[in-house]
């Protein structure tokens, strides 16, 4: 047995870097019992060496140059998480390229040169490995890639977005406005300054897309995805949805479509029954199910971001890659097997709906809008409606639409534009049927 | 590249045999297009070779003989799927002795012969996978193992056993009797005809010496544990159960004391929070929560038997083993890393309780009951009754326990015994705390 001990290049030594560090000494000996490979930290790259830093490190093993990691022939690992698309893209391209196993937890990087860098992992035999992208300590992609690898997937619905959930927890739970939540969630340090990619629904789906590259063979590319934030979600809304029995979240849906041979792919605040267990899915938790042809429904939950669950999911595709960087020819990382999947246009995707209307409180109002619903051939399942403190004249008036094409549904909503008793943009929540069988 | 297909021998085809050897035909192209691994079923092996069967295979593959398989020098993975505890260590030990990686989902042979063949595995460096062990479909043994891996396990706690969890959930949906559930189960195919491992609680106790196994580094014995079944659940516990906020469920309880270096493990019926997503947990679903001291808290949910299923986590270790078998000194099998811990005497083991006493509705009861928990120093955090239809001069009395240890509480019950107006043998539940702030 070769006892020679595995070394590791760790390059970025921020929040998850120092989980990564802190782990990788702290629980060292559990590691090293259970994986039976002797291995070290030889190097860590970080921007600036001089800086004060939160964790105990020896300051000989800091370099500011990532480049020496690479060049390093001892170095068997590197660890990318510097972060951002620009020296993180030089940093993995050149470790693939000198034969060096990476890990990384970079999605933004994964979306703009995911394409690129898989190519480049597979010509060079040097897997590249990703579970942090997605889930944070959720091992939803060894899950993917090892576990459930005998599966079709038939489809994934997820809660992938820790802030916007904690924000619709509030929402749901305190019954406050979507502003207050997201104000609440920064003073609490879940979301940033600047939450414009989590609640916008974007961050969602470059981890979509990941799981759909895991699922489908084959990176995919942002364009054309539908994705909605969660901006217009409101608590008038929380509370019809608890009335109907449903809970409202920010949820990935991906999905094939066998017939057509195309993949169906969006991002939306939707509805889904309080009977399901993601719509118990609370806070900064993340959750993702997935459908396979011969495992049925899975669902897998856990901490979506944070130090140490995001550690935790870097250590270990570590692990995996210190058992596979000395047999080249199978590893564990992913490749590329298929042509990409068109998507299925956002208009022929199919849901049952909710729909609140905003309307003036007059007799008829109610026809009106089930006439127009009827001349595009969409059924209505119920109608709710609430009166408005401090609005006599008005009313919110709610329909549960049977599914239909969501481009179905736009006609007929904006065939209701004309009518001056109805306000425009009504709030579309899809409803999605998720339960299997128990 | 070598591109020799690896050869594959199963030895079984019952329910799960075929439902792995229909996928891994069913299948093939997407498994080899995603692993990169060419691969074949060359031999399997079956009790009788001339019996009908659903599956459509080709007789020349057939042998009564499993010997065929381990001797033939072509075979390079053997699926062990013929059950039982004779037959089967035979097999899986001549394997591992010629150093063929074996797959198998026999829980029994692993409670029975597990330190022997994980000792024989390790010395001829040949792994032994056993995803389909624990769980049905859901990958908590490749989670344990490998994306966890850099986890100290604090806590385990699962929903392990379908058909005690079936009978539970149509009990506490229907108002049914244990009798009237379980005879339900038993028509839809549920439970078997003898149902006495899955209700008794012992599967479920062999599942969890498979997790605690994995958590703690060494095979365990079941000597010891406790052990107790869903049969004396009672409907006026779900009624309490629901008035209260919670659900019965039977769980396995896995937990490290940091303190006393043991370790609790139980298994029996216990009131969980209906906050917890365990508590939302139906039918024939399993689902396991496991808290590790990096990723926090995650879980694990899916179908925990059947044909379709079982496969899935057997094909998910055969593509493991397929990867592994060609460079034996980093395998992915479980290897033992530590000395057995000692079990923590269940005496010992704190938990809040419910307990219901059967009482004549007599002044005085409810002080009697409340002076002999004070004598043991037993806090109570809430009171409850219930007349009884048909017993005017009787009445359930709950109460809810502060937590203590399991032995104050016997002693302060058997001080009870002598009181004429308290029915013996309460129902007494556990009040499992397993919620992580989300």
């Amino acid at each position: 047995m070769n006892q020679r001990a595995l070394q590791i290049g760790l390059a970025g030594l921020g929040t998850v870097g120092t989980g990564v560090y802190e782990t990788l000494c702290r629980n060292h000996d559990l590691l090293q019992a259970r994986t039976g490979i002797p291995y070290a930290v030889k190097r860590v790259a970080v921007r600036d060496i001089h800086r004060h830093r939160e964790v105990l490190i020896d300051s000989s093993l800091l370099t500011g140059d990532w480049h020496e990691l690479v060049e390093d022939p001892e170095i068997d690992i590197i660890i990318e998480l510097i972060g951002g698309t620009d020296e993180a893209y030089k940093l993995v391209k050149a470790a693939l390229t000198a034969h060096k196993p990476v890990v990384t937890g970079n999605k933004a990087l994964l979306a703009e040169y995911g394409s690129e860098l898989f190519r480049l992992s597979a010509e060079n035999s040097t897997p590249l490995y990703f579970e942090a992208s997605c889930g944070g300590g959720i091992p939803i992609i060894q899950c993917l890639q090892n576990s459930l690898v005998c599966n079709h997937v038939r489809r994934i619905t997820g809660i992938i977005n820790g802030t916007s959930n904690y924000i619709l927890s509030s929402m749901e739970r305190k019954g406050v406005s979507y502003r207050d939540a997201l104000s609440n969630a920064q003073l609490k340090g879940y979301a940033e300054a600047d939450p414009t990619l989590d609640v916008n629904g974007w961050d969602a789906a470059h981890k979509a897309l990941i799981l759909a590259m895991l699922a489908y063979g084959t990176p995919l590319s942002p364009e054309n995805i539908a994705v909605y934030g969660i901006d217009r979600v409101s608590p008038v809304d929380f509370h019809f949805a608890r009335e109907l029995g449903y809970n409202i979240k920010l949820l990935v849906v991906i999905r094939h479509h066998e017939d057509r041979d195309a993949l169906e792919l969006r991002v939306q605040p939707s509805f889904i029954s309080r009977q399901h267990m993601l719509s118990n899915v609370y806070g900064v938790f993340n959750a993702i199910a997935v459908h396979g042809d011969i495992v049925g429904e899975t669902i897998f939950y856990g901490r979506g971001a944070g130090k140490n669950p995001t550690a935790s999911a870097v250590i270990g595709d570590v692990m995996l890659a210190m058992r596979d960087c000395r047999h080249p020819e199978f590893h564990s990382g992913f490749h590329p097997y298929t042509k990409q999947l068109p998507l299925l246009p956002l208009e022929d995707t199919v849901t049952p709906y909710y729909v609140r209307f905003h309307v003036s409180d007059t007799p008829g109002v109610i026809a009106t809008i089930a006439a127009e619903l009827a001349k595009f051939d969409i059924g209505i399942s119920a109608t709710m409606s609430r009166g408005l403190e401090g609005e006599e004249e008005a009313c919110d008036l709610v329909f549960l639409l049977h599914a239909c094409p969501w481009g179905r549904l736009c006609r007929a909503l904006d065939g209701l534009k004309a009518h001056r008793e109805i306000a425009p943009h009504p709030a579309v929540f899809r409803i999605e049927k998720l339960n299997e069988e128990a």
